[in-house]
Protein backbone atom coordinates (compact mmCIF):
# COMPACT_ATOMS: atom_id res chain seq x y z
CA UNK A 1 0.00 0.00 0.00
CA UNK A 2 1.13 3.48 -0.62
CA UNK A 3 2.43 6.17 1.88
CA UNK A 4 0.00 8.61 3.24
CA UNK A 5 2.09 11.88 2.70
CA UNK A 6 2.58 14.10 6.32
CA UNK A 7 3.46 17.52 5.90
CA UNK A 8 4.27 19.58 8.84
CA UNK A 9 6.01 21.88 10.54
CA UNK A 10 7.46 22.11 13.90
CA UNK A 11 5.96 24.96 15.46
CA UNK A 12 2.56 24.31 14.25
CA UNK A 13 0.13 23.75 17.64
CA UNK A 14 -2.33 21.29 16.42
CA UNK A 15 0.38 19.39 14.71
CA UNK A 16 1.53 18.39 18.50
CA UNK A 17 -1.87 15.93 18.36
CA UNK A 18 -0.75 14.26 15.36
CA UNK A 19 3.11 13.70 15.65
CA UNK A 20 2.07 11.69 19.36
CA UNK A 21 -0.45 9.65 17.66
CA UNK A 22 0.56 8.37 13.90
CA UNK A 23 2.73 5.93 15.26
CA UNK A 24 -0.02 4.14 17.54
CA UNK A 25 -2.48 5.03 14.21
CA UNK A 26 0.49 3.43 11.95
CA UNK A 27 0.12 -0.17 13.87
CA UNK A 28 -3.87 0.16 14.47
CA UNK A 29 -4.60 0.68 10.82
CA UNK A 30 -1.43 -0.73 8.83
CA UNK A 31 -1.22 2.62 6.75
CA UNK A 32 2.64 3.60 6.97
CA UNK A 33 3.02 7.96 6.98
CA UNK A 34 6.06 9.71 5.39
CA UNK A 35 7.02 12.87 6.96
CA UNK A 36 7.81 16.02 5.02
CA UNK A 37 9.01 18.90 7.33
CA UNK A 38 8.35 22.52 5.20
CA UNK A 39 7.72 26.24 6.69
CA UNK A 40 4.31 27.29 7.40
CA UNK A 41 4.95 30.22 8.76
CA UNK A 42 6.23 31.02 5.12
CA UNK A 43 3.47 29.85 3.10
CA UNK A 44 1.21 31.87 6.24
CA UNK A 45 3.12 34.90 5.65
CA UNK A 46 2.50 34.37 2.21
CA UNK A 47 -1.14 34.27 2.68
CA UNK A 48 -0.90 37.25 5.29
CA UNK A 49 -2.14 35.54 7.60
CA UNK A 50 -0.80 36.58 11.36
CA UNK A 51 -1.15 33.87 13.74
CA UNK A 52 -3.28 34.59 17.40
CA UNK A 53 -3.03 38.31 16.75
CA UNK A 54 -5.06 40.87 20.05
CA UNK A 55 -8.18 40.64 17.93
CA UNK A 56 -8.41 37.11 18.20
CA UNK A 57 -7.73 36.19 22.06
CA UNK A 58 -10.92 34.39 22.05
CA UNK A 59 -9.81 31.69 19.50
CA UNK A 60 -6.77 31.32 20.39
CA UNK A 61 -7.92 30.87 24.34
CA UNK A 62 -10.31 27.67 22.35
CA UNK A 63 -7.77 26.40 20.35
CA UNK A 64 -5.50 25.30 23.39
CA UNK A 65 -8.92 24.32 25.22
CA UNK A 66 -9.31 21.99 22.18
CA UNK A 67 -6.02 20.63 21.83
CA UNK A 68 -6.28 19.94 25.80
CA UNK A 69 -9.77 18.10 25.46
CA UNK A 70 -8.16 16.41 22.28
CA UNK A 71 -5.03 14.85 23.80
CA UNK A 72 -7.28 14.14 27.00
CA UNK A 73 -9.24 11.78 24.03
CA UNK A 74 -6.63 10.46 22.42
CA UNK A 75 -5.13 9.69 25.99
CA UNK A 76 -1.75 11.33 26.27
CA UNK A 77 -0.52 13.93 28.08
CA UNK A 78 -0.37 17.42 27.19
CA UNK A 79 0.27 20.46 29.33
CA UNK A 80 -1.25 23.78 27.86
CA UNK A 81 -0.31 26.55 27.12
CA UNK A 82 2.81 25.41 25.60
CA UNK A 83 5.37 28.08 24.82
CA UNK A 84 4.35 29.85 21.92
CA UNK A 85 5.59 30.99 19.08
CA UNK A 86 8.77 29.49 18.61
CA UNK A 87 11.64 31.36 19.05
CA UNK A 88 13.65 28.64 16.78
CA UNK A 89 11.17 27.81 14.37
CA UNK A 90 13.43 27.51 11.44
CA UNK A 91 16.32 25.80 12.94
CA UNK A 92 13.92 23.48 14.91
CA UNK A 93 12.49 22.67 10.97
CA UNK A 94 15.85 22.35 9.32
CA UNK A 95 17.02 19.88 11.63
CA UNK A 96 13.76 17.98 10.89
CA UNK A 97 14.85 18.39 7.47
CA UNK A 98 18.39 17.06 7.68
CA UNK A 99 16.94 14.21 9.75
CA UNK A 100 14.58 13.32 6.52
CA UNK A 101 17.80 13.26 4.68
CA UNK A 102 19.91 11.08 7.36
CA UNK A 103 17.08 9.09 8.92
CA UNK A 104 15.83 9.98 12.46
CA UNK A 105 13.10 12.61 11.64
CA UNK A 106 10.68 11.23 12.85
CA UNK A 107 12.59 10.05 16.53
CA UNK A 108 13.30 14.08 16.35
CA UNK A 109 10.15 15.40 15.70
CA UNK A 110 8.30 12.96 18.38
CA UNK A 111 11.14 13.86 20.85
CA UNK A 112 11.15 17.93 20.55
CA UNK A 113 7.64 18.05 20.60
CA UNK A 114 7.41 15.94 24.05
CA UNK A 115 9.55 18.61 25.39
CA UNK A 116 7.87 21.39 24.03
CA UNK A 117 3.98 19.67 24.66
CA UNK A 118 4.57 18.11 28.06
CA UNK A 119 7.80 19.94 29.76
CA UNK A 120 6.80 23.33 28.29
CA UNK A 121 10.15 24.39 26.71
CA UNK A 122 10.70 25.26 23.39
CA UNK A 123 11.30 23.39 20.28
CA UNK A 124 14.05 24.73 18.60
CA UNK A 125 15.87 26.59 21.51
CA UNK A 126 18.08 24.76 24.59
CA UNK A 127 17.70 22.59 26.50
CA UNK A 128 15.09 20.75 24.39
CA UNK A 129 17.18 21.36 21.35
CA UNK A 130 20.43 19.28 22.56
CA UNK A 131 18.47 17.17 24.73
CA UNK A 132 16.30 16.13 22.07
CA UNK A 133 19.45 15.05 19.36
CA UNK A 134 21.11 13.55 22.34
CA UNK A 135 17.99 11.03 23.46
CA UNK A 136 17.65 9.60 19.82
CA UNK A 137 21.12 9.09 19.75
CA UNK A 138 22.01 12.32 17.44
CA UNK A 139 25.72 14.86 18.24
CA UNK A 140 23.75 18.39 19.16
CA UNK A 141 27.54 19.74 17.56
CA UNK A 142 27.67 17.78 14.83
CA UNK A 143 23.77 18.36 13.70
CA UNK A 144 24.06 22.11 14.43
CA UNK A 145 26.97 22.86 12.26
CA UNK A 146 25.30 20.51 9.24
CA UNK A 147 21.72 22.41 9.62
CA UNK A 148 23.46 25.53 9.02
CA UNK A 149 25.67 24.45 5.81
CA UNK A 150 23.50 26.09 2.58
CA UNK A 151 22.57 22.27 1.43
CA UNK A 152 19.93 22.25 4.69
CA UNK A 153 19.00 25.29 4.08
CA UNK A 154 18.30 24.77 0.18
CA UNK A 155 16.41 21.73 0.98
CA UNK A 156 14.24 23.18 3.57
CA UNK A 157 13.23 25.83 0.88
CA UNK A 158 12.64 23.18 -1.56
CA UNK A 159 10.24 21.40 0.74
CA UNK A 160 8.53 24.57 1.27
CA UNK A 161 8.11 25.24 -2.09
CA UNK A 162 6.99 21.59 -2.70
CA UNK A 163 4.82 22.22 -0.40
CA UNK A 164 3.18 25.20 -2.03
CA UNK A 165 3.02 23.34 -5.25
CA UNK A 166 0.76 20.70 -4.24
CA UNK A 167 -1.22 23.91 -2.48
CA UNK A 168 -0.67 23.10 1.31
CA UNK A 169 -1.80 26.16 2.89
CA UNK A 170 -1.26 24.71 7.23
CA UNK A 171 0.34 22.12 9.23
CA UNK A 172 0.02 19.45 9.47
CA UNK A 173 -1.59 18.00 5.41
CA UNK A 174 -1.84 14.62 4.66
CA UNK A 175 -1.83 13.89 0.76
CA UNK A 176 -3.24 10.69 -0.09
CA UNK A 177 -3.17 10.73 -4.37
CA UNK A 178 -3.57 14.67 -4.71
CA UNK A 179 -6.27 14.92 -2.16
CA UNK A 180 -5.46 16.67 0.95
CA UNK A 181 -6.23 16.60 3.93
CA UNK A 182 -5.79 19.52 6.61
CA UNK A 183 -5.50 19.26 10.35
CA UNK A 184 -4.72 16.62 13.05
CA UNK A 185 -8.82 16.05 12.56
CA UNK A 186 -8.78 15.15 9.23
CA UNK A 187 -5.81 12.35 9.22
CA UNK A 188 -8.49 9.33 9.70
CA UNK A 189 -10.64 11.29 6.29
CA UNK A 190 -6.77 10.42 4.64
CA UNK A 191 -6.35 6.96 6.30
CA UNK A 192 -9.88 6.17 4.77
CA UNK A 193 -9.47 7.70 1.41
CA UNK A 194 -5.96 5.46 1.05
CA UNK A 195 -7.98 2.14 2.06
CA UNK A 196 -11.19 2.95 -0.20
CA UNK A 197 -10.70 5.39 -3.02
CA UNK B 1 -30.44 15.46 29.43
CA UNK B 2 -30.21 19.10 29.11
CA UNK B 3 -29.75 20.24 25.30
CA UNK B 4 -26.52 21.58 23.34
CA UNK B 5 -26.51 25.22 22.49
CA UNK B 6 -26.30 24.84 18.72
CA UNK B 7 -25.30 28.17 17.85
CA UNK B 8 -25.01 29.09 14.09
CA UNK B 9 -24.80 32.06 11.47
CA UNK B 10 -26.49 31.46 8.12
CA UNK B 11 -23.80 32.33 5.69
CA UNK B 12 -20.78 30.20 7.35
CA UNK B 13 -20.18 27.41 4.61
CA UNK B 14 -19.08 24.53 7.21
CA UNK B 15 -22.67 24.79 8.89
CA UNK B 16 -24.66 23.27 5.73
CA UNK B 17 -22.92 19.94 7.27
CA UNK B 18 -24.12 20.84 10.46
CA UNK B 19 -27.66 21.73 9.65
CA UNK B 20 -28.38 18.59 7.43
CA UNK B 21 -27.08 16.16 9.69
CA UNK B 22 -28.13 17.75 13.02
CA UNK B 23 -31.85 16.18 12.78
CA UNK B 24 -30.43 12.69 12.27
CA UNK B 25 -27.62 12.97 14.80
CA UNK B 26 -30.13 13.82 17.07
CA UNK B 27 -32.74 10.74 16.24
CA UNK B 28 -28.98 8.40 16.57
CA UNK B 29 -28.25 9.70 19.63
CA UNK B 30 -31.10 10.75 21.84
CA UNK B 31 -29.38 14.55 22.53
CA UNK B 32 -31.62 17.53 21.04
CA UNK B 33 -30.01 20.73 20.16
CA UNK B 34 -30.82 24.41 20.96
CA UNK B 35 -30.60 26.54 17.66
CA UNK B 36 -29.42 30.06 18.32
CA UNK B 37 -28.71 32.32 15.44
CA UNK B 38 -25.98 35.12 15.80
CA UNK B 39 -23.98 37.68 13.25
CA UNK B 40 -20.99 35.38 13.09
CA UNK B 41 -19.95 37.76 10.40
CA UNK B 42 -19.97 41.12 13.28
CA UNK B 43 -17.72 38.87 15.34
CA UNK B 44 -15.30 38.10 12.44
CA UNK B 45 -15.20 41.88 11.55
CA UNK B 46 -14.24 42.49 15.29
CA UNK B 47 -11.64 40.61 14.90
CA UNK B 48 -10.23 41.59 11.58
CA UNK B 49 -11.19 38.11 10.39
CA UNK B 50 -11.90 38.88 6.40
CA UNK B 51 -12.86 35.36 4.81
CA UNK B 52 -11.08 34.51 1.52
CA UNK B 53 -8.99 37.37 0.47
CA UNK B 54 -7.51 36.52 -2.95
CA UNK B 55 -4.13 35.71 -0.61
CA UNK B 56 -5.85 32.88 0.66
CA UNK B 57 -6.84 30.94 -2.71
CA UNK B 58 -5.54 27.67 -1.93
CA UNK B 59 -7.14 27.35 1.66
CA UNK B 60 -10.35 29.06 0.03
CA UNK B 61 -9.92 25.47 -2.64
CA UNK B 62 -9.30 23.00 -0.29
CA UNK B 63 -12.26 24.88 1.96
CA UNK B 64 -14.68 23.71 -0.69
CA UNK B 65 -13.41 20.08 -1.64
CA UNK B 66 -13.17 19.37 2.04
CA UNK B 67 -16.68 20.44 2.25
CA UNK B 68 -18.06 18.09 -0.67
CA UNK B 69 -15.90 15.07 0.57
CA UNK B 70 -17.62 15.54 4.41
CA UNK B 71 -21.19 15.88 2.64
CA UNK B 72 -20.26 12.96 0.66
CA UNK B 73 -19.07 10.80 4.12
CA UNK B 74 -22.35 11.80 5.83
CA UNK B 75 -24.47 10.97 2.66
CA UNK B 76 -26.24 14.09 1.80
CA UNK B 77 -25.92 16.05 -1.64
CA UNK B 78 -24.12 19.00 -2.14
CA UNK B 79 -23.16 21.51 -4.77
CA UNK B 80 -19.80 22.93 -4.38
CA UNK B 81 -18.78 26.25 -4.64
CA UNK B 82 -21.91 27.75 -3.33
CA UNK B 83 -22.70 31.68 -4.00
CA UNK B 84 -20.23 33.23 -1.59
CA UNK B 85 -20.06 35.49 0.57
CA UNK B 86 -24.43 35.99 0.45
CA UNK B 87 -25.65 39.63 -0.17
CA UNK B 88 -28.49 38.91 2.34
CA UNK B 89 -26.44 37.63 5.04
CA UNK B 90 -28.16 40.19 7.89
CA UNK B 91 -31.54 39.27 6.62
CA UNK B 92 -31.15 35.44 6.38
CA UNK B 93 -30.03 35.17 10.20
CA UNK B 94 -33.12 38.28 10.98
CA UNK B 95 -35.57 35.59 9.68
CA UNK B 96 -33.97 32.61 11.67
CA UNK B 97 -34.47 35.15 15.08
CA UNK B 98 -37.84 36.04 14.16
CA UNK B 99 -38.26 32.09 13.76
CA UNK B 100 -36.73 31.15 16.93
CA UNK B 101 -38.89 33.65 18.49
CA UNK B 102 -42.34 31.83 16.40
CA UNK B 103 -40.92 28.59 16.50
CA UNK B 104 -39.73 27.47 13.17
CA UNK B 105 -36.15 28.67 13.12
CA UNK B 106 -35.27 25.02 12.28
CA UNK B 107 -37.43 24.57 9.37
CA UNK B 108 -36.34 27.74 7.86
CA UNK B 109 -32.45 26.95 8.21
CA UNK B 110 -32.63 23.57 6.92
CA UNK B 111 -35.07 24.85 4.00
CA UNK B 112 -32.77 27.66 2.99
CA UNK B 113 -29.42 26.15 3.53
CA UNK B 114 -30.50 22.94 1.28
CA UNK B 115 -31.71 25.42 -1.53
CA UNK B 116 -28.44 27.65 -1.06
CA UNK B 117 -25.69 24.11 -0.69
CA UNK B 118 -27.78 22.21 -3.01
CA UNK B 119 -29.48 24.41 -5.65
CA UNK B 120 -26.74 27.32 -5.99
CA UNK B 121 -29.83 29.49 -4.93
CA UNK B 122 -28.57 32.24 -2.25
CA UNK B 123 -30.13 32.25 1.56
CA UNK B 124 -31.14 35.94 1.79
CA UNK B 125 -31.96 36.25 -1.38
CA UNK B 126 -34.99 35.79 -3.75
CA UNK B 127 -36.17 32.78 -5.01
CA UNK B 128 -34.66 31.42 -2.04
CA UNK B 129 -35.34 33.49 0.99
CA UNK B 130 -39.81 33.14 -0.70
CA UNK B 131 -39.70 30.17 -1.53
CA UNK B 132 -38.01 28.82 1.79
CA UNK B 133 -40.63 30.87 4.12
CA UNK B 134 -43.68 28.88 2.07
CA UNK B 135 -42.35 25.69 1.90
CA UNK B 136 -42.34 26.09 5.88
CA UNK B 137 -45.99 27.44 5.77
CA UNK B 138 -45.01 30.97 6.79
CA UNK B 139 -46.26 34.05 4.52
CA UNK B 140 -42.89 35.82 3.14
CA UNK B 141 -44.76 39.19 3.24
CA UNK B 142 -45.75 38.99 6.96
CA UNK B 143 -41.82 37.71 8.13
CA UNK B 144 -40.00 40.10 5.80
CA UNK B 145 -42.39 43.44 7.48
CA UNK B 146 -41.96 41.88 11.11
CA UNK B 147 -37.92 41.07 10.73
CA UNK B 148 -37.68 45.43 9.69
CA UNK B 149 -38.97 45.64 13.24
CA UNK B 150 -36.48 47.06 15.93
CA UNK B 151 -37.88 44.09 18.10
CA UNK B 152 -36.21 42.01 15.75
CA UNK B 153 -33.20 43.77 14.80
CA UNK B 154 -32.63 44.41 18.57
CA UNK B 155 -33.47 40.51 19.34
CA UNK B 156 -30.56 39.90 16.80
CA UNK B 157 -28.43 42.10 18.06
CA UNK B 158 -28.73 40.98 21.35
CA UNK B 159 -28.20 37.62 19.72
CA UNK B 160 -24.68 38.36 18.86
CA UNK B 161 -23.98 40.15 22.05
CA UNK B 162 -24.49 36.97 24.03
CA UNK B 163 -22.32 34.99 21.78
CA UNK B 164 -19.29 37.06 22.28
CA UNK B 165 -19.94 37.12 25.85
CA UNK B 166 -19.72 33.03 25.87
CA UNK B 167 -16.28 33.46 23.54
CA UNK B 168 -17.85 32.40 20.54
CA UNK B 169 -15.32 33.59 17.20
CA UNK B 170 -16.73 31.05 14.59
CA UNK B 171 -19.91 29.15 13.25
CA UNK B 172 -21.26 26.18 14.12
CA UNK B 173 -20.39 26.27 17.68
CA UNK B 174 -21.79 24.07 20.19
CA UNK B 175 -21.93 24.53 23.93
CA UNK B 176 -22.02 22.29 27.00
CA UNK B 177 -21.88 23.29 30.15
CA UNK B 178 -19.90 26.15 29.13
CA UNK B 179 -17.55 24.16 26.94
CA UNK B 180 -17.09 25.65 23.58
CA UNK B 181 -17.02 23.08 20.75
CA UNK B 182 -16.51 24.80 17.15
CA UNK B 183 -16.93 23.68 13.91
CA UNK B 184 -18.74 20.66 12.54
CA UNK B 185 -16.21 18.14 12.92
CA UNK B 186 -16.06 18.77 16.56
CA UNK B 187 -20.40 17.94 17.43
CA UNK B 188 -19.26 14.87 18.32
CA UNK B 189 -16.98 15.94 21.27
CA UNK B 190 -19.75 18.16 22.27
CA UNK B 191 -22.10 14.90 21.87
CA UNK B 192 -19.46 12.77 24.09
CA UNK B 193 -19.19 16.06 26.63
CA UNK B 194 -22.78 15.88 27.61
CA UNK B 195 -22.95 12.32 28.43
CA UNK B 196 -19.89 11.36 29.92
CA UNK B 197 -18.74 14.78 31.98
Amino acid sequence: MKDIEFWFSIGSTYSYLSVARLPALERDTGVTFSWHPFSVRKLMQEMDNIPFPPSKKAKADYMWRDIERRAQKYDFPVSVPAPYPLQGFDLANKIAVLGMQEGWCVDYVCATYRRWFQEGLEAGSEPNLSDSLTEIGQDPKRVLQLVESDQVTKAYLEQTDSAREKGIFGSPTCIVDGELFWGDDRIEDAVWWLKNR
